[in-house]
């Protein structure tokens, strides 16, 4: 309504709300004025053909004038606005989807087509972050069943892309709330692809740790591939290291899983949608689910990495995909470096056989590799483990990331940081717990992902014995004011590493 | 944590996000890359000896510089802080809290303590309103037991205040999910505090309606009244018609109401603790409640209401209070005008007893008054309307509605638009239908509730039979750009009215 009067003009401020669509607006103009917006409605914005939903955040002062108005970032990016675009802005309609939502909360069980109406309308920004928590809680708790989880999961297929390849078999892996430092995808993709397979991976950045695969995977080559790109360099090796993000490939999945992350609830049914409708999504058909159980793991109990799998094969088979699943030890850390770089390294030292490579991180990507190599139907069980290795050991996997690198546009080696502090053992003794947190912690404070040569790097593992004075860990940093602020944690948290003293 | 380096300078920028705090930072601000804090962050923000959790939204441009960062309105509230103090910013711990709302989610009954600690976190602004949806998720659709209603009551009677009064018997009304233009509590007030008994009132303000309770009253006193000045006025006249939101009964169901409104669930649980906790805390011990029921009102069936209603009188006999309920028609709105001013006449014309006052605003005061009367011991049931249509007819109540006003610092006539348009019927006819969502659109395009004058008088109610060229209602406005806003709704929804044309 008010085609001639409801416009405001795009001005940039430059506001960053992550992925909820908001507009900044005087509260004294003419719009919220003559329609009674006030924080926090929900105001359609057009502008040409595209419409969005967004939640009103007003501005009293002189930031803006009164024929101005200005958008979140995320805002800007679903409109494809410009600065000085006039858009126009209206109530928006009631969304019907959100009566199923509320249907669910009352213990109904909804249909495919309910459940498309809530994914499609959550994929065009038109759920602020309340209506998702309030979705995602309806569904927690055991509250979907079997048919449920099969038809979110269809549901959040429809809403994104498609990819399909030349090669019928297509696999991938993916670790349920992974550890610190397992940049085991980095050595498996080689190998795996040296052997044949089509392995079409992509990778998360960072979002709270120190340093995400494909922040990792970025100190060697670029990551931020498009998806005409990322097709030619599968169609050239066989595989890729991108990330994600770039892709786009479950944007349903985008918007539910970072409030999920905020409402840290383990939903068994949207892990399932989630994991698998970014699978199909991807073009892949043979997937090898690493399950990490441990205390501070997200699976906790082998009881429930159990169900998990029975639930995660069942829903699989459905969807004419075939699904393994790997439960493993979440308890420590995985290599040695903690960092984009470090991690690097480490990945480097496992693909170039070297001496003192960390083994843990060696043994369990050959353990992982195997297991997918064996989705093979000519390939025996128990065979994949040695195919991986002799893959391994004769180097061809390193030349095959190299090669993978170059095709992605370029292979570096990691840099190292320019300020390197070692934290020395005040006694002789034996190591009895690693603060994961505070380590995780400390890498940040250190600069990383951001520095990416900047991090923390392990000397020890649990039941190390150490003598006086021997380096714990070395900090490394790409200036002083960094190394400052971690050796103010230092000193605030002294028991990162705990020793039982030997008298 | 880093006592001396995450400290930032703060700096007004004038944004409302209304009730959830927000921290504007830079992205490359040396406490974001120290800390690893990136949008959608929780932040732990401390002044002096306050404490208060906030979102963090980012700003990349020259709005704030590197050693500056700035809130949101609420958290400037919070915080009380001023602009250039120094704030100190560090990760949040944990809330202990969260896991109970999971526990819940799991389907697991909460106690006392565990809902205590839910309410006081939500109260302190801890819980970003992706936690208080989930929160409230979790307790819909029938997820409450008794006790369970009674916890959460009885939590957040605690983290109030709790007001004392003189006289044993203090009364109490709340309309449950109101209509517009139900303005009965100006005329019930006086004629309960005239009868004798003890009715400190507290309303509300429009959210999104053309007028609240608290609006209307404004036009003809003061309604910000703390609780000293509330007391004074209730010790001097027995009650009050103040705004809510000055005396801050209940924090807790602050928070929660706007979350809850926007999800738009009925939660029965969480509604009989809203209600109770505001009246307990608000020292009243006898409730009449009113339930309008039809289509569009909150409450949509009588079976619903009944089943409310059963529910209600358990919890309050519990807290040691009284409940009665009265089931009303919620079809149409009641009184003529619609928007503070509007609304006000009509309270007047009723106080006044003028003969075209309207008649069912009048009824249903009566209705409510006589039955808080009847809360009297040495009142018999049937009583009360008689006494209550008494006091109005005599002009008692008009004279006491005119000393609470003096009381609260003075009473004022209604003022009057300066720009009026009567929109006349196109035919003869009868008036089968009314679009009061237009309706209330439409008043509020005139320019209510902000300009106190504005809004719409109806002259036709449904089954009115008119004339051809009869005015159907008259829209008020202060200015004619607000007139034309006005108008040109009327181009696009011209069917707000509908008229069955006689041949």
């Amino acid at each position: 309504m008010n085609g001639k009067t409801n416009k405001l003009h795009l001005k940039k401020l430059g506001i960053d709300t992550y992925k909820e669509a908001v507009i900044f607006m005087r509260k004294d103009c003419h719009v919220c004025r003559s329609e009674g917006f006030d924080v926090p409605a929900r105001i359609r914005v057009s502008l040409n053909d595209k419409n969005i939903l967004a939640t009103l955040h007003t501005i009293n002062n002189g930031l803006l004038n009164p024929h101005e108005a200005s958008l979140s970032k995320y805002a800007w990016e679903l409109l494809g606005a410009k600065e000085g675009d006039e858009i126009h802005l209206s109530h928006p309609k009631p969304l019907q989807s959100l009566s199923f939502v509320r249907s669910k909360i009352y213990g109904e069980k909804l249909n495919f087509e309910k459940y498309s109406h809530i994914i499609s309308d959550i994929t065009k920004g038109y759920y602020s972050d309340i209506y998702i928590s309030s979705f995602l809680t309806a569904c927690a708790g055991g509250r979907l069943d079997y048919d449920e989880i099969l038809d979110i999961t269809n549901a959040m297929i429809n809403v994104g892309e498609r990819l399909t390849w030349p090669n019928k078999m297509v696999v991938d892996k993916h670790c349920v709330g992974g550890l610190p430092g397992n940049r085991t995808t980095l050595i498996v993709v080689p190998i795996v692809t040296y052997f044949g397979l089509t392995m079409p991976k992509t990778s998360s950045r960072a979002i709270t740790s120190p340093a995400g695969t494909a922040d990792t995977m970025e100190i060697f080559a670029p990551v931020n591939l498009d998806i005409k790109e990322m097709q030619k360099v599968v169609k050239q090796e066989n595989g890729c290291i991108i990330w994600g993000g770039s892709v786009n490939l479950s944007p349903a999945d985008d918007m539910l899983i970072r409030v999920e992350k905020a409402l840290d609830i383990d939903s068994e049914g949207q892990l399932i949608a989630s994991v698998l409708s970014k699978k199909v999504s991807a073009g892949s058909n043979n997937i090898l689910i690493d399950v990490p159980v441990g205390p501070t793991a997200k699976v906790r109990t082998f009881e429930m990495a159990n169900d998990l799998s029975i639930l995660f094969k069942k829903i699989a088979k459905t969807l004419d995909i075939k699904v393994e699943m790997v439960i493993s030890d979440g308890i420590q850390p995985i290599g040695r470096g903690i960092g984009p770089a470090l991690e690097a390294r480490d990945v480097l030292a496992v693909l170039k056989n070297e001496i003192n490579a960390p083994k843990d991180l060696r043994e369990k990507s050959l353990d992982i590799a195997g297991k997918i190599i064996e989705f093979s139907s000519d390939i025996k069980y128990g065979e994949g483990r040695k195919i991986a290795e002799n893959i391994l050991k004769k180097g061809y996997a390193f030349e095959k990331f190299k090669d993978i690198c170059l095709a992605q546009g370029s292979f570096n080696e990691p840099p190292t940081a320019s300020h390197t502090y070692k934290v020395l053992s005040k006694y002789c003794g034996r190591v009895t717990a690693i603060d994961n947190r505070q380590i995780s912690r400390l890498a940040k404070l250190a600069g990383a992902p951001q520095d990416k040569a900047a991090g923390v790097d392990m000397h020890i593992s649990l039941q190390s014995v150490v003598e006086k004075n021997e380096p714990l860990f070395t900090i490394h940093t790409e200036s002083n004011g960094a190394l400052n602020y971690a050796l103010s944690l230092l000193e605030q948290v002294p028991e990162i590493i705990q020793l039982e003293a030997f008298e």
